[in-house]
């Protein structure tokens, strides 16, 4: 959590009002039966999202900060509190998919019951509660993603293969060819320090030594992971982690999630519904132990979180191909140019950094401290934005995080290479 | 499967529209959402219950004996199938809860298309295809118990214990006490051999020799129950069988399933929602090791499904406490009267015989051979009729069956006793 | 438990000496190593059947009916008692493993403590605890078959293969056709009522009814097992139980256990080694599950309890292939001949009925009614006796029993058919 | 591996010999049966270590580097090559624990085969073969104390508790308070760098920058511990990260490794046996959770990596309490004084800084190359060394590692602060 954000109120107003609408849009496809099931213990349903983000305003602002404000329904902090244990007991996470009730409609109401209270608060908060409600639109946005990431994740079970929001192909051009952008070298600063928001796991800014290294300028395709596979990629114990190789023997792994074998080829399936693999967009939903076994083979590797960042600092964290509006996302092809492309949008790009605390690192005081703090083992750091990201979410500084295993995020890479 | 059911047509297409009614009645009070989603492996969704009887028409009637018939979707038995290996690859059982697509609303138009095609193509079906539409109807009745145990089942995961069909709670009255009814004796005659529609593992009939021995006259009741509990009849190892004890011990069982506690004592789950439990009802919902336990710590045991069925042949079996139109079911308190009550009707009852081919079983012809044979092995025989079962469904030769851990049946126990 | 045996004094301590003689001998070829691994939960090791079977008599019978008696080490009991709750807590089964100590010596010298104390007081010992020294040989010569088979088992897992009695392989003979053999039929008299020992669950002798059919005059081959590979009998779900195919895909099943690919064909490792499959030997080593996919396949079915009994009653239980002393057991080809031959001895005869009571069962008395009673769910009887049975050990009302996915003991099957 | 080792070959042989004869001391109390078992799939058995390290000789030395040496056994390398993939095939980790033969004393001839055989060729070995020697006794070394860990792995599960080397407790005397020790700040070199001999993971040496802060001047003890578990430590879930509480939760974690309550106070088994806890003593066998929510608990954190290797250079890292025989392992009482103690020996410190490449990294060529690398993701570091440590096998750059929710190790904490 942020401790210098200054937000004012009548933009927080604001901003509360559009941020909350954009999850409705996304969730505007799906049907209440589409919005509850959940496909897996670490994807939840649609409905939860919308729900649990209404909660975490309800609780942390409204309950906490608004007198006299009567909350919607007593029973359900149970079934939306995510996994704050000062908040109390809660539904199993793995369970959250047997909630058919309340309905899609209900909890439309609950949000539209939250909205109001809140923007009609909104201009006697005090300082704290506009820094939870500036917390709380910043956790929406993930919730976003996340929406995003789950609602994939449902439809990919279905054998149907439905799409959400169809779209035609882009048209395939080509990725230029990588090149070595050399970075930051010696004593660099990295971090959160400003005034602006971010989490409390990005501060506080601090030193670090940075040796003589190289970033390639885009991100990694399609086409250069098929070529993986054709040589073996898979199928060779030398190029992965020892973790990474028993993870692919013990669940048959042997593309990125959402490939399937077609008869003219590979396919993916995306919110868009079953493709062809389009050789030149950037290869989505690797896990880091395959980011790692790919770079191996490139003789490369992946970058730290320091030297990215370092390398990211300055560009434009709202320049890339990051989410605007509901619709379906995906990749894009890269440009041609002469910096480096794709540093913020299309993917978030695993680094070889392991999500911990930075030294000086306070978690927030309250429940809101369980944000990130309690998560700092066996994740690693993924930087950047991907297409699934709000438009606004993303700076340098952003330190998301995920097991090695996982890949239902909208992840890829981007190689390194010592000089 | 039977072979000698001779059903006319007129009764057929009528009782066909009868029957396929009642399921979309059982559904009537879900969301599509409610529809959608698993509560365990054993359960299956509402609308793949109604999908599923669609399909069995579908493929077994019209795709294999009417000329012209159009299938609603190609891709739907894959979605639909239960287990027929015949039939082909099928969403893996466990599964089932991903299909928020196809939508309640499109399974209800599935079954209006083999509906209609079904009443049309009525008159001119040959006497084979007329079997297979009985059996399809008696598969349907199954379904629409199934159906109730699975929407209970669905339910009973919700925190909020939303009530399907709220329902005031039945006056209390006391079950009267328990007496013992003496049995035939000999050589009897058992399993199912008549003109009449019968499942194939029913038959054929033939002679078993029985000792003298009695029945209650009644079920079980839950204050019969919580006597049980009271003297630590979920505690002590010496009441269980081995496998029973072990099952207790690693799931924490210390209660029929849906039993809660609340604060002025033990409440159960039902379709009318949450209740206390009313000691004179009988007892439903346990395994067989429960039934096994509680007969051992009464000094008895449980009938044989010979004994059973000796003693139900010449009783009206849809005479009892049966499914008659969708609404809440429950198990009732035991009249007063001189003969064997509660046979038909209330609950399953447990038996200590295995499921096992009748000597000289013949599984039917063909995919719907599956049907039943290939099941025997592990589980237990439960006789008689539920209140979930549609009335005119059972009969004496009738054999459930169950695993003996499994108890989200409506299922209970009738105490025997060798003389 | 027997409740009508009436050992003499004499012969009961001459008995006892050469039962207990053979434990240790069947265990000679082990190091203590050998004796003390557990290669799956259901097998236990050598020593631990060595010091259970003493803890067995120096429970039931030197603890309880011989005044002064010091037990040989009071934490023992925790280590070796297996199963039965009324003798309180013990080592997990699945943890037996564990016991690296004590030693093959010191239960070696257990062994003759209980040994001694046993002969000293076995000429005063009341008829009840005369009784229980019956049902400890008895018990002991269980534990003889357990033994050979957790021995097998373990030294199956060892990459090297190694034999415990090296032996030369039989000549190859041919076994002779199969002839069918007709049943008895109507009321026939089963299960245990003569003076001489039987365990508890062999009675009451009871009348059932019998319809035609015939037996195979002997069991089924390796050759002819191998005829069924080659057609596809582990391929094809047609034959299988529902849970038979389960397990089948579960675990990869293609052929009995202990079969090995080998360069030249299939080949089987035994208490001799690795040696080629001998098509003429009766199969071993499979489960119900195969015996009854195989039966299928072969237009057949196996044998109820009764009709196997009702066969083998009036033959001689001890003139078959059984154990005689410590040494390598193999099945034996069928010699030519007009009866029913292999009825004991050579392997385990799967039935299709399932080990429940007979009519009238009651468990014997006390902890030792834990014997039997309480497995009866979930298992199928298997009849006659196998080559590791030690001889004398066996009747026509024997029960066996085994789940039906287990496949470590000696069993094989023998066809049945309807007349 | 390291690539600046500089063995001399007289100094060789000599230490080759006195380490490969401290093995066989360490293994001498037990049995062939105790040096067989496998406690559970982390640990191996003895007789598995003794045999896996004569393979690493036999294989990267011998086999590769002497021309006509004769393998011992055709087999074994099957049975005793560790996680090599380059090496092929292997007997699966969790199945170690099956081998009963080869025998004890089998394992120990092939250690005389091999050590001959590598003394008689030492003195004509190339360079790079005696840079394999050097990483096979370092290699040796660390099996020294893992046979250690898994000898007290596999006794603590005996319900005997036996004593493997029985031992007075030492006399209690009272840990001094702690006090803080300020740090080194600023531009710091850390990892290896020097001609000796030092596995490939400890280098490059590199700069990394550090902030003020400070360490504690000793380790925790027992008694700290049982005031954080006084207060609840175990049952709070604001202590923990949310893995390790999900670990505490799972595994019902209430105290450190091998703690057992006892009439009077809690006891530690060890390889002296069952043992009251000296509340003076290191705090030992606890998993990087507990050291983590142990450290918050005390308002205080673990040291990173850097911190502590930068504090550590220039002290003499075999001047603690470090393994220097066969015999009992006990972490010392601090001793009072100025500076920062117990550093090496006693037990491993975890650090909070996970096991990835140092800038720069590149694991050794060839198979050997496996040894560190390709374990780098979701592992902790830890630094100094233990009672169980053979004395001169560490070094202030030595990077130990093992997963958070690991504890057999002995492993405990040593406080930090920020400044």
């Amino acid at each position: 959590m942020a401790t210098q954000v200054r937000p004012r109120a009548d933009d927080l107003a604001e901003r509360f009002r559009a941020i909350r609408r954009l999850s409705r849009e996304i969730a505007a496809p799906l049907s209440d039966a589409d919005a509850t099931i959940q496909p897996h213990p670490d994807a939840s349903p649609t409905k939860w999202h919308l729900a649990h983000t209404s909660w975490f305003f309800e609780t942390f602002v409204l309950r906490d900060h608004v007198c006299g404000y009567r909350p919607f329904d007593e029973r359900w902090p149970y079934l939306f509190n995510s996994y704050y244990e000062g908040e109390g007991e809660r539904q199993p996470r793995a369970r959250r998919g047997m909630l058919s009730r309340p309905s899609l409609d209900q909890i439309l109401a609950y949000r539209d019951h939250v909205d109001s209270a809140l923007v009609a608060a909104a201009g006697d908060l005090p300082f704290a509660a506009r820094q939870l409600v500036e917390l709380g639109l910043n956790h929406e946005e993930q919730h976003q993603e996340l929406m995003l990431m789950d609602m994939l994740a449902a439809f990919a079970e279905n054998p149907l293969a439905p799409a959400i929001w169809p779209q035609e192909p882009e048209v395939t051009g080509a990725a230029p060819a990588i090149r070595g952008v050399r970075g930051r070298i010696g004593l660099v600063e990295i971090g959160h320090g400003g005034a602006d928001f971010a989490f409390d796991c990005e501060g506080p800014r601090h030193q670090v030594f940075l040796r003589p290294h190289e970033l390639a300028d885009r991100l990694i395709t399609n086409g250069e992971w098929l070529r993986f596979m054709a040589e073996g990629g898979y199928e060779r114990p030398d190029h992965w982690l020892s973790d990474g190789w028993a993870w692919v023997q013990a669940n048959g792994i042997e593309a990125p999630l959402y490939w399937r074998r077609g008869e003219g080829g590979w396919q993916r399936f995306g919110l868009d519904g079953l493709r062809p693999v389009n050789e030149a967009e950037p290869v989505c939903h690797v896990s880091y132990y395959e980011a790692d076994a790919f770079a191996r083979w490139a003789g490369a590797r992946l970058p730290t979180e320091s030297e990215w960042e370092a390398a990211a600092q300055g560009l434009d964290p709202a320049g890339g191909n990051q989410l605007d509006s509901a619709g379906p996302v995906r990749p894009k092809i890269a440009a041609a140019g002469p910096a480096p492309r794709q540093t913020f949008g299309d993917v978030w790009q695993w680094t070889m950094s392991a999500f911990l605390p930075y030294p000086g690192f306070r978690p927030a005081e309250g429940t809101v401290g369980e944000y990130n703090g309690k998560f700092m083992s066996g994740q690693f750091v993924l930087k950047g934005a991907s297409c699934a990201t709000p438009r606004g979410h993303s700076r340098a500084s952003y330190r998301n995080f995920f097991y090695p295993h996982q890949r239902w995020q909208f992840s890829g890479l981007r190689l390194a290479r010592d000089l």
